[in-house]
């Protein structure tokens, strides 16, 4: 069962640490395993990737690794060559630590772009990585903890399948936009499960999950998302394994949404009776998306309109009006805006701002008689993301 | 030359006064011609318009109007039949009282999506227009009062052509996104300019003015920009007439974004060096709408980052980041990041934030040594934004 508890996962370790990087808070953390794993990630499609996605993509070419190290304060993107002998470095350094190769050490780096890592400090922090790892649960936190940015949460979750255990780990609250994996998540576990089965099956787990959130619409340049499998608790049945996976991903991705920056509430919203797959998808991502959705939900303010303009704004396929209906909450007294009826007077506005006023929001969207939907994840717009976004460097 | 202040044009009377249809503000407002007028308009993409536009497409139809007649504070939208319906009897009730043909009126609505106009107010205001016209730069400014609904400025301009007078008069600080004209505007003329001139004409000058502006990624379903010439000071050079026209149409786009809901600050953007003129739009729109860049500048953070994040959004086109250059201010003063550059503590971080302390905000975007170019026009995202959104309806 899928819980947001830490599970230990055999042969994993952890430590979080505060290096100095920016302030005093934890922004050094990595997970070692005892044997080199079978490994699978999903990196940004932005085209400015940063210098660890660079180097993490080229250590995964042969599906294994052994340790991640990851920094927070600082993404080390747009920071060319030298960005990438850094993080070349940095896994040097961590593999010389630990006794293992180089190549099987993934790096990721999150936080201010357009600076260098500082070197001196990040060389420093690696000196003392052997004492550093630990196997309970408070290594396991500390890094989490040492992940997060401008998180107000630590997010984790882990599930038993089989024998074997899985323990998932994110981090993401700004720059978030769907339809790639946009913030960092790690995945551990010891069911034996080769390379070329987990990479397919974290793209697959990936698109339903994290490629379904959504807090601003921007893309982040240091997205990465990775599983490691050390095979300590032998094979599961991989059918099991990815049902499990997903369900875990899904939590993580609803986790990120519910935490996006200045967010008070998790949209839940699925568009169905679309005419295709990808008429789901536009449509769900322009209402999720919509300054104006986004700001109506947050004041509570039943305006249902705001959906119809959302709606419309997918230029590529018609809607029928007299054909959308949009549900208000979950369960079978869910509340029904028929936009096909002409009596307005009908349209229970003040339940529906009841149900706005929950922190946890569900619409589904009724396009037409079409049998494709999709279900996304989103929040509100709120002051507190302006304010916290409007001074984020300095 | 074109100055934002009224020029009477010989022909036309206008009217703007309240008829209660929300609270005491002016809410409905006209446009009268002597003669029926050669006509050309450009309306929203949105896939579900509102009734008025749909009349407004069938009316203009033969390239003749006469009057338009607007109210605010209620769009039509989504109020199916019934709407057309309120629309039609609104023509016929203005034409009966101006003795013109009903087909000779445009109608335009904007304001709240998905109630019903009230229609018992309207009728009623439309008993006294034949008094209520006249051709006073009082009655031109009432006009453009009653037509705005959460604007906090008048946007008027007008100009000079050979022996000919334009006026233009626009509304819009809401639902602005680029790609589409996105909000009402009304030019007029005494040029003696035929409508199989003016349709294409107007294309082209809402394609580089109007449909280059965004506030918030969010497409009105009212959107309309019309122009009627009544040819009473003769023919011109319609060369002339479109620069003209284009100036004027620029100015009132750049007034919409400039008073974008919450907004203080106007941005101009340019994007150069591209490879194409598609990649020149796509990134200028990736730009100017990316939450984290418009929160920056609110905040006069120089978090440059958050440009080059925003640029690799554009997934179907690579940059080379070597030969990506950021240019901040006008003028040869203008201050340089060069993101190719590995020395990053010469960005003069100090002085860029200076320049995002002004008001009006220059920015350009050199993508590599590309031919194309593109420009568009937006504005900050503050807190003003989410309150003013937050609780519209009620």
């Amino acid at each position: 069962m899928t819980e947001a508890r830490i599970r230990l996962v055999p042969g994993f370790s952890w430590f979080g640490k505060n290096i100095g990087i920016k302030d005093s808070t934890l922004d050094f953390g990595g997970i070692l395993a005892d044997v080199p794993c079978q490994a699978a990630g999903v990196f940004t499609r932005n085209t400015m990737p940063g210098a660890p996605v660079l180097v993490g993509r080229e250590h995964l070419r042969n599906g294994l690794l052994q340790a991640v190290i990851v920094n927070s304060k600082n993404a080390n993107v747009a920071t060319e060559q030298r960005g990438v002998e850094d993080s070349r470095t940095i896994c040097r350094l961590v593999a010389e630590q630990c006794g293992i190769d180089a190549e099987l050490v993934l790096p990721s780096s999150t936080g201010v772009i357009g600076r260098r890592l500082p070197m001196d400090i990040m060389v420093e922090g690696c000196r003392t990585l052997k004492q550093d790892f630990g196997k309970t649960e408070r290594h396991v936190e500390g890094f989490a903890r040492s992940i997060m940015t401008t998180d107000t949460r630590l997010k984790l979750v882990s599930a038993r399948v089989g024998g074997a255990t899985i323990l998932g780990i994110a981090k993401g609250a700004g720059m978030i936009e769907p339809n790639m994996a946009t913030m960092l998540a790690y995945f551990v576990t010891d069911a034996k499960i080769s390379a070329s089965l987990l990479q397919p099956m974290l793209g697959r787990v990936v698109n339903t999950s994290f490629n379904r959130i959504s807090v601003d619409t921007d893309t982040s340049t240091s997205d990465t998302v990775v599983i490691l499998s050390n095979g300590l608790a032998g094979p599961v049945d991989p059918v099991a394994f990815e049902a499990v996976l997903s369900d875990m991903a899904v939590y993580l991705a609803k986790e990120i949404a519910r935490d996006g920056e200045g967010a008070t509430k998790l949209i839940e919203l699925v568009v169905s009776g679309a005419q295709t797959a990808e008429q789901a998808l536009l449509t769900a991502k322009s209402v999720i998306n919509s300054p104006l959705v986004k700001t109506a939900i947050y004041g509570a303010d039943p305006n249902w309109g705001r959906f119809v303009m959302a709606i419309g704004k997918v230029f590529q396929y018609s809607v029928n009006i007299a054909e959308l209906k949009i549900f208000f909450g979950a369960g079978e007294n869910r509340l029904m805006i028929d936009a096909g009826v002409l009596d307005r007077d009908e349209v229970p506005l003040e339940q529906i701002s009841g149900e706005l006023r929950k922190n946890e929001i569900h619409i589904e969207i009724v396009l037409g008689k079409g049998l494709h939907a999709e279900k996304v994840w989103g929040c509100d717009l709120t002051e507190g993301y302006v304010a916290e976004n409007a001074h984020y460097t300095t």
